[in-house]
């Protein structure tokens, strides 16, 4: 580093703000490892505590794609619009969404990460369809994207390495709840992925990353500022993250539900917000004159098995077994599916997906720390859902498990985040709020 | 650990109040390693921005005074106390201070740091005594203690461990200045060495670790609170660091400075800086009645020759040779001693203490980093003092140095840290302030 870090980290301590130059200088740091771990740590508090003005955050994100490769895909003809989500429960969209836009003559180059805690990662999901490789070169990651229309990979070591330190160092510092560096994280690796577009989707409740709607929309203003400063197009929806999205949470389960979605029944939810977030891509890609022409675009593609097609497509070229797409039992299943039934009449009172992710994480679904290993068939698939009405001895989910033990504890859990009450209560709209 | 540490950092980034336990865990995660470097140094920052109450800071203190070994002297009967220094440019307050007081009747366990940066440290000063020793063992140090009435030593690796690897970590995170982290620093060593009373000389001026007033001021009372919390008897004074302490500014020449001190000949202010702590530790100590019979008592001791045998006393038992009492030549001189001349006639304006402070780093007289190996005869003595009346060619300081060219270099910047002008200005009061 050119500057001394403790000065740098001082500016910040201070409510300073910092130049270009040095935000540059502190990312080399990063990477470099001359920036120790107790100046990192340090830097991040400050950072959290004292936040970053809006020449800072751009500085910060462009200083951390520029850490590693920045991609171009300009054998790709197509405009290339891609999605990112903060993370929920259930969230299975990506893996419907791009087949359906990349129908529609959008490229998506996807790039997502792992799941930790009790927000999956499209990674996971995608690990359990057997052979499906999401570890692609950028080489081939690009040959994927041009011939089907949309490639998905965990994010290679070559992009946003300043970003890799960061996020493992947030993670362990209390420092993760922070608009600049949130948005930097989100926006560094985006960035260097090559795309003209990307949509966003900000969860928003209790399973989410942000539950309160201010700082929700707070994070959106940021990346969208930022991202737009970048030289990016975006739009922004602000969706509810208060209840599960869709039946299923688990990594096979979930992409049970997506097969299943592709041929036709599909819950609601999932339905709504993945049909909004393409519309929104369409529109950023300039293929769709307008939000109802988009709409109608994606449901005719979608009845008429386009998005089916595209997607074993994809499925075959990234090594995964088409055939899984006619018999989804090749996905395997737990040893024992446990049902869990309600007490009594009345109507589903809540579904806590904060309280099911950690089910779903103690059942071996999910991570407590990186690098856990995961059961990719532990889960659970809802039968009711909120509002629903119910008599005793009905199932309002199930409970998918590596042995009885762990069945039955997940299942007690579940009828306690399941409340059955005798008020019919709703579930606020999906989308709360569209930025653009 | 016990508890999460991003869960403790997270209270303190959110402005929260951490329980003592938790306190007492974070500590324990300090010393044991549990506590990683970057979550250290963004739980440092979080106090930075944020602060702690002074129940917080007090349960800090003592956490890390109990992260090592809490010595008694329960052997000594004279009470025991001892002084701190904030640090400022020639201040060799100690040397002088301990003989004297201890003089007087009370046991003085003086425990001392090395210099860094601009400040010197006593450690240093007593290691150009040909033979001293102040690497003595607990046990040592007791004994030298109750045989002479003090001891000077390096603070022992088994003392307030945690306060090593917080004060390395804020030294490169840009989280020195903190009222909190400075509180507990400096005392949890020193309720470490089993005192009764503690007087705090806490500098204040352009050369001190906190220039302005008032936040000494907010240093001093937070001291105070916490130091009487765990049971000590404290008092404190801020004093002017605008201008160096005394004429000697270098190790071996502040040594000189105090040897001769002890005969007779003593610059005012280092007298007077003297016997202002001098009073203070005799009426903690409980061995003066007031102020007045406690400032007689120091000046007989002193006029008598007695804090010099006390002095003598003490060299000998700590390894050092005797004679240099007698002879000062032993003490070494540096090759080189240059003399910078006033330019013009007038009253010398400024003495900057900063920047012979600087003057004496460069000449090898101090350190840039921990470590850093000290040429002891480096070093400045002024022949002049602000308001001064000097005539052109009077003498205005002498750069003692290992050669010709890095010592025109110095004289140099003395001389324009000493500019001479026609206005006659007079120092500020010395003690600016007693609290108690």
């Amino acid at each position: 580093m050119q500057h001394h870090p403790a000065r740098l980290i001082g500016t910040k301590r201070d409510g300073g703000e910092l130049g270009e130059d040095e935000i540059r200088d502190l990312v080399r740091g990063v990477v470099d490892g001359t920036l120790v771990d107790a100046q990192l740590g340090a830097f991040l508090m400050a950072v959290c505590c004292n936040g970053m003005t809006p020449r800072e955050t751009a500085a910060l994100t462009l200083a951390m794609r520029d850490s590693g490769r920045v991609l171009r895909h300009d054998h790709v003809q197509r405009p290339k619009v891609d999605k990112h989500s903060t993370g929920g429960v259930g969230d299975k969209v990506s893996l419907l969404l791009a087949p359906l836009v990349a129908a529609a003559g959008v490229a998506v180059p996807m790039v997502s990460g792992r799941g930790l805690g009790h927000t999956g990662g499209t990674i996971d999901k995608l690990a359990s369809l057997p052979g499906y490789r999401t570890d692609l070169s950028p080489e081939r990651f690009a040959q994927v994207l041009e011939q089907c229309g949309y490639a998905m990979a965990a994010p290679s070591a070559e992009i946003a390495p300043a970003d890799r330190r960061m996020y493992a160092t947030r993670d362990v510092t209390g420092t993760v709840e922070s608009v600049p560096l949130i948005t930097s994280s989100i926006l560094s690796k985006k960035l260097a992925e090559g795309i003209d577009g990307l949509v966003m989707d900000v969860k928003c409740g209790r399973a989410a990353f942000l539950p309160q709607e201010h700082d929700a929309v707070q994070l959106t203003e940021s990346l969208l500022a930022v991202g737009r400063q970048a030289g990016l197009r975006l739009a922004a929806l602000v969706t509810d993250m208060d209840h599960p999205l869709g039946l299923a949470i688990g990594n096979a389960l979930e992409v049970a539900e997506v097969l299943a979605a592709l041929d036709g029944p599909c819950p609601d939810d999932l339905r709504e917000i993945t049909l909004a977030l393409g519309v929104e891509m369409l529109l950023l890609a300039g293929v769709a004159a307008d939000a109802d022409g988009a709409r109608g675009t994606l449901e005719r593609l979608w009845r008429d098995g386009v998005v089916r097609q595209v997607f074993r497509h994809n499925l075959e070229l990234q090594g995964g077994d088409g055939a899984v797409l006619d018999d989804p039992a090749r996905l395997g299943r737990a040893p024992v599916v446990l049902p869990v039934e309600a007490a009594q009449r009345g109507f589903v009172a809540d579904v806590d997906p904060l309280a099911l992710g950690r089910v779903v994480v103690d059942l071996g679904g999910g991570r407590r720390q990186p690098g856990d290993a995961i059961d990719p068939h532990a889960g659970i698939v809802l039968g009711k859902v909120l509002g629903d009405a119910v008599e005793a001895g009905d199932v309002l989910a199930y409970v998918h498990a590596r042995d009885r033990a762990a069945a039955r504890v997940a299942a007690e859990r579940v009828a306690a985040a399941m409340p059955v009450g005798e008020e019919r209560r709703r579930r606020r709209p999906l989308v709360l709020r569209r930025l653009a």
